[in-house]
């Protein structure tokens, strides 16, 4: 099937490759099937040593081919059974026989090679002939390249000058997408078709089905250059999308990373002028605080939490809420550019004419089930949607209070002594250990996703897609962010007040925050789980897994190192993995979106580690997928589908979630009405006193008073807690105070307006920016002035040759680029024509510029 | 152009119409233009007394043609000026010979009538051959019926029959929407095309253009029966979707209507078990409230309140809180079912495949700036656009304030004496005068956009048209929404307090509402606004100003009626005022919408009043386009354009107004709140009581006091108002207190929660329901099917063809409807056949349903 590039002279398509014996037809795509000896020989033999050998052979063919779910799996030491597996191999062989003839029926050309070094495992080769793919690609709907081509010019003023010097600095951290590239002359090629999978697959007949890895040495360069138009044309538009995508997202990371190390650089700067700080290290204010558990801790000193406190200040100043606002339209900025780029890859690739619909194939499991439901009943597809749905979030909600109430078992009394330099220590252990967690409870929700999503029965392999995608990005997103959501919202919230501290489980107390040490902890979880899940998982799971897999499926088959050199193209794809689709890549890129832009207020390095991440990510990724998997079949695809709304979802909640982090998490908010309602000097002079309330130590319920009441050295009558209460004197002791109230409602307000004002600018953003770059609408409001001009000019001069003969001659020379086509030769310029050639020269100058 | 539609026997396009004179070319399009008598001849009398008669038709030809803008306007008192006059005339006449030529080449058929019984005026009567409509109707990629037409069976389950049922009973409400009839057969039919307006009239060269009119006495039916098929045969796809949309609309609200009557009802029931409107009408509570005014104003018991306490109830209470949930998640519902009817009608239509691009044209004024521009400097498009958009915000903020200091100067202190019957007439006054306010300006702000875009000069019709829209939609939105926000969130917020009142502009204090005032004032305001508004701009604009100024174009045709009637089909269609467009139809449809969306938490009569508006607006709509208007040139549309856009806008804002509006301006979270926190038996009994704060008189200010202490009967120490406030005893007196931080906070997070949940909602709601509905997409890709089983027969019987001659009988006869045609004849039914077949039987069985 890749004849159609033979005479591109690309050096990925070199004449030299895997052919049919003949050494002229190219193969095109393989299947593998289990070998059947004649029927008379396998029914004894069956009984017999090397039974046991297909037998596992078989199921290990099985495993490996996830598409085969129909295929029973018997017990083979019942012989009742093992008669009903015989008869399922003449079945299967009878159906190969039928769908080979269907094949060949069809025109394409078969060859058949059970010969093969890989014992038990036969090969059909397939080869696609020219009238096949034309007839194919004329059904299809591919454009063809007109002879007509048409130059489109650069521009060269200021704008893009700079846009190709940023460009060109910063081209090691992005791949290489052609639609940056100036391009002179355009004209059309040919994208690959796919085949039609669920066909060959379906009834486990085959054991694998799979096109071919062009020879390894020319596919290095794929790897090593990152060119997106190579990977188009490798593997389809679909993988091709993906990495234009992640080259877009990484791409994007830049500035972002620039801005979030600036604002935590402002941090840091100005930790030394940062008041509450400064008061809370001031040994001099001698603060005494309320013990922070039952019993086993005594008071202690406020000025302790110093370091926690300078450390706090690196994440919570006023830079962190304009870095949240500007992180709330980076992401509208990329979902706009992203929209942009991949109109643009559409044009360039000749999609623009592409209906996504007509590759949604009805999954042969569904037709499974219907057919089953239609024995019983007449039309009833399964209606299972809002049930599922349900399912879904019953799970969801379980997790999430399995996990809270995890986190806070953890947490609870667990250091009796509140030393800041140990509890750190503590704490990035605790970070770890959810952090292993969160991995292995990964796994897990991906298995429990494709578990509901079989119970479903989707119709269409898209659906399907969709719906699997949509389940486990729900669990996983959950299992990601619920300990950063507890840290973020739930954490050190519900205690209750020094003497009616709030009890869950019996007698655990509820854990307390160190004065700011809540989001210190969210600051180290984001941390952790940003730098070790990206760790563990690329280096790990991506690399590691697929190299490990490769080792233990060649030990399997007993072979030699030497054997695998000789063997053939088709025969050393076979022992590659398969490829599994683009679901986890793109899942692992959400996540790490999520975590960019939802807690981004309390965090804002994550746009660094992630873009440091993705340069790796991008090149593994690369490497994985020409060198560790079997070849993909070239997929269509317009966009990337669901994943956009995911991302135009997450970009949505994280507006909301930084408004919560930013007025309920950091103390911005309590800072700001304490400079307004209640500074004396409009300082934020007193703050750190304001925000503690006294707790008579009388007050204590028995029994949970300190052990060690003189353990600072002095007797201590009045306590310090942080909380806006009533003091013990006034008429209602130890209630909510009214600067509470105040400070609530300024935390609220703030959040309706931060939400709507970022929202209003979000859709403002998406408004000012057209979807389709201008000089791709100019360029196709241009092509398609040239094909009515092509029309016209036709059309006219059929009717002059019918009217006077003698003016033959203008219809035939087609016009040239560039040249004002639509002028007649002798006529005097009438106004109308002035204007339409006015225009057409302005067109004809407008550069088209490759980017946004 | 409408040969297409003879041979279909349609009652609309009969054989007796306008003709060319031979009686056989029918009259396609109509150009006017003023006649020139022979140059000589008008050289000279142009001087003389039938040069005023020229001079007065050709201004108002020129005035009554909006799209001739470049025409110079001349005073013909010079002589210079005439010279030039004489000079342009030429030209005109030059031109028109050169565009005539220019058409006669395109191949269109032309007549001249310049003995017309409208004197000064030439007709250019223009037909369209059939070679030439096939043209064009292949360059559009019209879509062609097929021979093979297939049948479509109406499902019958009990759904649908509870719909029909539905929809039989409602019938009378909503026009026709040929989707919904059930159909049996469906084939293609030919939309017809759009002329190039914008080359015909761009110069100013002729004064109007016009296709004609049907026969009246024929096009009544198009009024009495108001089917949107009919209409989209008449006027084209854009005037058909208007009205299916007006349709969609009106349909929709009719649940909304019958909800909010519930409502209305419910608050209407439980007036008398309202414990606060008792509390207020129960005189023995005997609470003295503190003067509403300075001086003049005396004392007032709470008692007199108690009317308006008791109708405020009618719009206050829990219901209404459920309503505006429903009413938002309405108005997603109606835009997803808005969004697949239109699918649905462009399916039905065949606009499936048809750009929105092409037809978009420069515009001439464009053109024209631009050569201007390019004469001084090449390559540089006007680029106006930010500023364009601060002009506009900028008006509309100037506007604002306007309106907002006119509203509180006409409530400064007007009436002095508080008696709650006088106060709503003065009320009801305020809200007309504010209507006919409202209705005046709307046309200034008409202007006022107009002539903002043309500063603008956007490139292209569409664009133009968009902005234009946009613009005129800012400022007559603001315009009408202007007094409405005012009186919900503003009235009464900033009085400060007795003792403290805020004063503006001097001495004038800001105006306090009774207890629940604003409320009622809002709902008068409302009820007034969308009852006169509609009134008004239905009655008196589109149906009187139409008909007086056809009148007065009559009589300045200096004709008798009895000449009028013995006109031809084209002159009567000149004295019919010009289609100048759908948006004023959409733009009062839009603002209705708004009403019904935004405000109706506070008066859920709403949609009531906006159904019957509609149901009579789309009757009157319906003649006014068939009547009174010249027939717009047919145009192609796939949507609605920009008021998609500006409907899901409203319908975003609608949710956080609806918020503010309910924890705000209503007295729901304050009810709430006490109940929760402060009632000491958990009912609403000294509710009223909580809310009101003391006020000890002797801390008037000097001046401020009232004239008669003694008005009540007896003397007052101690006045209530409603606020929360400290009372005069305590440590910070009138500071506001403790309750008012706690109700602000509740009020806020209200805010908070109901945004979040209600978009959360909304967007289920909108993912939930997919946007092409499932029989349309199941119908589409049968249609695939087919065309792709009718390709792959071909080809097949090519290739068996060319190998074996005996089998040729097979590939010439058409595979008839419902039968599975890709089953071959004589081969044993394979298992991939059999898969086939199922699928198909299965989709052939699958009832289209006609609607949503």
């Amino acid at each position: 099937m890749k004849n159609m590039y033979t005479d591109e002279g690309s050096p990925l398509y070199p004449r030299l490759g895997p052919y049919f014996t003949d050494g002229r037809r190219r193969v095109d795509y393989v299947l593998a099937y289990q070998i059947q000896k004649p029927n008379s020989i396998r029914r004894q033999s069956s009984k017999f040593s090397d039974n046991n050998f297909i037998r596992r052979l078989r199921r290990s063919m099985s495993m490996r081919s996830s598409r085969a779910p129909l295929q029973p799996k018997e017990d083979p030491e019942i012989a009742a059974q093992k008669q009903r597996t015989d008869y399922h191999e003449d079945d299967k062989r009878f159906r190969r026989e039928e769908f080979e003839e269907n094949l060949l029926e069809t025109g394409l050309e078969l060859e058949k090679d059970e010969g093969s070094k890989i014992p038990g495992i036969g090969f059909l080769k397939i080869h696609a002939p020219w009238d096949v793919l034309c007839r194919e690609a004329e059904f299809m709907k591919l454009k063809m390249p007109t002879k007509k081509v048409y130059e489109v010019k650069q521009g060269s003023n200021l704008v893009e000058k700079i846009r190709l010097f940023i460009h060109k600095v910063t081209t090691p951290l992005h791949p290489k997408v052609d639609a940056n590239r100036p391009q002179s002359v355009k004209s059309l090629s040919h994208p690959f078709s796919r085949e039609k999978q669920h066909l060959l697959l379906a009834n486990g007949v085959y054991t694998s089905a799979y096109p071919l890895h062009d020879v390894i040495s020319d596919v290095v360069n794929v790897v090593n250059t990152i060119d997106i138009s190579l990977f188009r044309k490798y593997f389809g538009e679909k993988v091709g999308l993906y990495f234009a995508w992640l080259g877009v997202y990484t791409q994007m990371l830049i500035p972002a990373a620039i801005v979030g190390v600036i604002v935590f650089l402002y941090g840091c700067a100005t930790v030394d002028d940062n008041i509450p700080s400064m008061e809370i290290c001031d040994p001099r204010n001698n603060i005494t605080m309320c013990p922070l558990c039952d019993h086993a801790c005594s008071y202690w000193k406020l000025v302790t939490a110093c370091g926690t406190a300078r450390a706090s200040h690196l994440f919570d100043n006023p830079a962190t809420v304009f870095f949240s606002i500007f992180m709330a339209l980076w992401a509208v900025l990329f979902m706009e550019h992203w929209k942009r780029r991949q109109m643009r890859l559409n044009y360039i690739w000749d999609l623009t004419g592409f209906g996504e619909e007509e590759e949604d194939h009805n999954r042969a499991e569904y037709e499974f089930r219907v057919m089953q439901k239609t024995m019983k009943q007449e039309h009833s597809t399964p209606k299972v949607k809002p049930i599922e749905i349900l399912v879904t979030f019953a799970i969801v909600f379980g997790v999430i209070l399995y996990r809270i109430s995890i986190k806070a078992a953890l947490h609870m009394s667990n250091y009796p002594v509140a030393r800041s330099n140990i509890r750190a220590t503590v704490k990035t252990t605790a970070a770890i250990i959810n952090l292993i967690v969160i991995i292995i409870m990964d796994e897990i929700y991906g298995a429990i996703a494709r578990w509901l999503n079989t119970l479903e029965v989707p119709k269409t392999d898209k659906s399907y897609e969709e719906r699997l995608i949509f389940k486990t990005f729900v669990l996983k997103f959950v299992n990601a962010f619920t300990p950063i959501v507890y840290l973020a919202f739930f954490r050190g919230r519900l205690v209750g007040r020094p003497g009616n501290y709030l009890y869950v489980v019996g007698s655990y107390r509820m854990e307390e925050c160190a004065h700011a040490g809540c989001l210190m902890e969210l600051c180290i979880q984001l941390c952790i789980t940003m730098l070790g899940k990206q760790l563990i998982q690329n280096n790990l799971f991506e690399i590691g897994i697929p190299k490990l897999k490769k080792l233990l499926r060649r030990r399997k088959s007993d072979m030699e190192e030497e054997v695998n050199k000789s063997l053939q193209r088709h025969e050393k794809d076979h022992i590659l993995g398969p490829f599994v689709g683009l679901s986890p890549e793109y899942m692992e890129m959400i996540i790490q979106f999520g975590m960019v832009t939802l807690f981004v207020a309390s965090f804002p390095l994550a746009p660094l580690f992630a873009l440091l991440n993705n340069i790796i990510e991008i090149r593994l990724d690369a490497k994985k997928f020409v060198m560790e998997l079997r070849r993909p079949i070239a997929a269509k695809a317009k966009d990337i589908g669901i994943w956009y709304n995911l991302l135009r979802g997450l970009s949505k909640v994280a507006v909301i979630v930084n408004a919560f982090v930013i007025s309920f998490t950091s103390d911005f908010i309590p800072r700001l009405v304490y400079q307004y309602m209640y500074s004396l000097d409009g300082t934020m002079h007193g703050f750190v006193n304001h925000t503690l309330s006294y707790f008579n130590v009388s007050d204590f319920q028995p029994g949970t008073d300190p052990l060690q009441p003189m353990h600072l050295g002095y007797k201590v009558d009045v306590c310090r807690y942080k909380d806006y209460r009533e003091p013990p004197s006034s008429s209602a002791p130890y209630e909510l105070s009214k600067e509470f109230w105040a400070v609530l409602a300024a935390r609220l307000a703030f959040v309706v307006v931060f939400q709507n004002v970022v929202m209003l600018m979000s859709d403002f953003v998406d408004w000012l920016i057209p979807d389709i770059p201008k000089d791709i609408s100019l360029q196709i409001h241009k092509e398609k002035i040239l094909m009515v001009e092509l029309f016209m000019k036709e059309e006219q001069g059929k009717r002059l040759a019918a009217r006077d003969n003698h003016n033959q001659d203008n219809c035939t020379s087609l016009p040239s680029a560039n040249q004002s086509p639509a002028q007649p030769r002798s006529r005097p310029a009438t106004h109308a024509v002035f204007w339409e050639k006015k225009r057409k020269e302005r067109e004809a100058n407008v550069a088209p510029v490759y980017n946004m």
